[in-house]
């Protein structure tokens, strides 16, 4: 065993705690605000018969994981959440309860080249409202993605437009407006004469889309999302947005925000891909909310909670003699719901313990010597200040049983 | 497509909404155990490089999924936590603070056979103090273990040994003794006889063992634990307890619960295989906590919250001319943190939006009608006893602040 080298796959990621407790946070607020919501958790299964993942994601299918089991099934690693979702609705359309809201946050895996910093393993989020065709479910959809943006504290933008105001052009040209972020609309005229539009054709074609108007949909979404008390200054329409080609069916979405590159969270009305496996059309909305580059924006904002569920404070043990001062110390505190830990030696150096708590950065640690435990006292240290007051216990549990983040005066 | 049956792979579940709230929960339940006592989260990649993997699971290594990318690595799916936890520990150690107390709760994958009910697809959910091999880390694992328990409102009892206690002990006797539980002390002294120990020498070993007293270190062990204010009541001490065989190396337990078959959570010292992609021993002492044992004794015990998370109140919407008030009224709601959700249809009578609330357990519903829009009034209706009353929209909101499961009169 010595010469197998300890490492992770390329593309896959280790997550050690503080990277580990920042995304359990986000998970965390992520589904408070859809229950609020009424969006109930679904998960399925990491694999899948690959037929029912095969034929769903045009060329990028290559990247699907796939493989034979010792037992011959044809299998599939979850590729995406919405496959899965369709099969769910077909498979358990009796159980399920309609208009069915149902988000998810589970990995999946795609075989992503990771030198261009991608990543073959990672977290979706996705929220979607299956079976109902009608604009609120667009402006619900919506009001949600801004509302967990809200909560996080990050402010954003929403560009918004209607699929069907790019029903007139080819497929080749959205493509290519697609591309309008990053390009610029030279770029975007550039790219057009390449695909065969005259320099002419190409500013009309252009130009045309540039100015058209609401649709009757978009109008009737911004009306109730208005109503749902939705800051709808933070919503852009924009006609040249395309996100992607077969999927959307009509209004789409994008979330940008000022200090970050590329789009948070995107989504839009798809009513053919849900009933792929049912034997009808079956209408959806939803949105897939980018995990990673939603917490990395959090991080850049500094919006994360510092110290997020560290304990707060080591009870030290000052010789094996004072141990069980030290253990019924940390009982009491943790009865109290003061989250606690105590060194887990018995004869290391208190020096030793006190580094402890500060690389675990807990705020506060206790200190029992033979002082404290003759007069029943308690040594309290603020790890940040060096302060300390020898206290009796309950002014010690009064003193952390308020915020987390409560410091000695 | 049509022809493609929607289905899931032998052993593998979806979680449907009511499945996947308790799950969840239960957590959202542990995390914060966990937490309380300082155990940070650990994630680790679904796929490993399979020469990870390999070696370290004896027999039941045939089980692991395993399968070359079309990058042509060997690769093999998650098959426990804990070889994981060796690789992270070995290729980290600098950046991890020791004593590691860290916990994991992800999915792993064994070819397992689905006919004998197992999954192949399941949550572990483990919990381990890496680095330390003092008597105050046990306890502390057991104490964690306990407190896990005592919190989801589940009576247990934990049974509790030295696998020094089996050192003299060949190990095909070992493995037999270990099913004392399943097959009495008759059924054992049968297998002493077929693995060639004689009557006499069987029931010697057997009575040997049964009458060894305490170690000095389970001694240790309890009296901090009683220090901890563990209810000690609740600790057998068992010397046949052998559990599994190459494995542990000191104090090993498992918990039970007298009213679910088997063990919901298992663990112990193991001071030999952490090291394993180090070059040095590293002590640890941990549990594995039975995720679908666990959630299934709480439901036999109706110890799961009911109604969780979902929405309080469905805004219903009476007509389409009056489907602003519905969605002002949503969004005072939702502005007073309380769960609610709008029916999706502005054209849908009431009674289908009432059964939508019935069928998603939601406490109450709204109704606005073209008099209780005129009074700027709501009907608020108790779907539990029908009753209902118009109040002002200030009355609604005190009246639904409150707790989850406040009903009406």
């Amino acid at each position: 065993v010595k010469n197998i080298k300890p490492r992770t796959l390329k593309g896959f990621r280790d997550f050690l705690p503080e990277k580990a407790k920042k995304r359990q946070w986000l998970i965390g607020e992520l589904r408070s605000v859809f229950e609020s919501y009424g969006f109930a958790p679904l998960e399925t299964p990491a694999l899948e018969y690959a037929e029912i993942l095969k034929g769903k994601y045009g060329e990028e299918e290559k990247l699907i994981y796939e493989f034979e089991t010792k037992g011959k099934d044809k299998v599939a690693l979850r590729y995406d959440q919405t496959v899965p979702l369709a099969r769910v609705i077909a498979q358990y359309e009796n159980e399920l309860v309609f208009p069915f809201k149902r988000y998810q946050i589970q990995n999946v895996w795609r075989g992503e080249n990771p030198q261009k910093g991608r990543y073959r393993e990672f977290t979706q989020c996705d929220a979607d409202i299956i079976g109902s065709s009608s604009s609120l479910s667009d402006a619900e959809i919506l009001m949600l993605a801004l509302n967990i943006y809200k909560k996080l504290g990050l402010s954003v933008r929403i560009k918004i437009n209607d699929r069907k105001n790019l029903e007139s052009l080819e497929r080749k040209y959205i493509s290519a407006i697609d591309k309008i972020e990053k390009i610029g609309e030279s770029g975007v005229l550039k790219e057009l004469a390449e695909k065969g539009l005259n320099d002419e054709a190409a500013k009309k074609a252009l130009s045309d889309l540039q100015s058209k108007p609401k649709t009757q949909r978009i109008e009737e979404i911004l009306v109730s999302l208005e109503k749902m008390g939705a800051d709808t200054n933070l919503i852009d329409y924009e006609p040249t947005l395309a996100r992607g080609l077969d999927y959307y069916t009509g209004m789409i979405f994008e979330i940008v925000s000022e200090n970050y590159q590329g789009s948070l969270c995107s989504g839009g009305r798809y009513d053919k891909l849900i009933g792929t496996f049912s034997e009808k059309e079956i209408p959806a909305v939803g949105f897939g909310l980018g995990f990673d580059r939603t917490l990395e924006a959090l991080e850049q904002n500094n919006l994360i909670p510092k110290d997020q569920n560290n304990s707060k404070v080591l009870v030290t043990i000052f010789s094996k003699d004072l141990l069980d001062a030290s253990l019924e110390t940390l009982n009491e505190l943790r009865s109290n719901n003061i989250s606690s830990e105590i060194y887990l030696d018995s004869e290391a150096p208190i020096d030793k313990q006190l580094k402890y708590a500060d690389k675990k950065n807990m705020p506060y640690s206790i200190l029992i010597g033979p002082k404290e435990a003759e007069e029943n006292k308690l040594t309290l240290k603020d790890m940040k200040t060096g302060e300390q007051d020898t206290l009796a216990l309950e002014e010690v549990i009064k003193l952390l049983s308020g915020n987390r983040t409560q410091y000695l005066i």
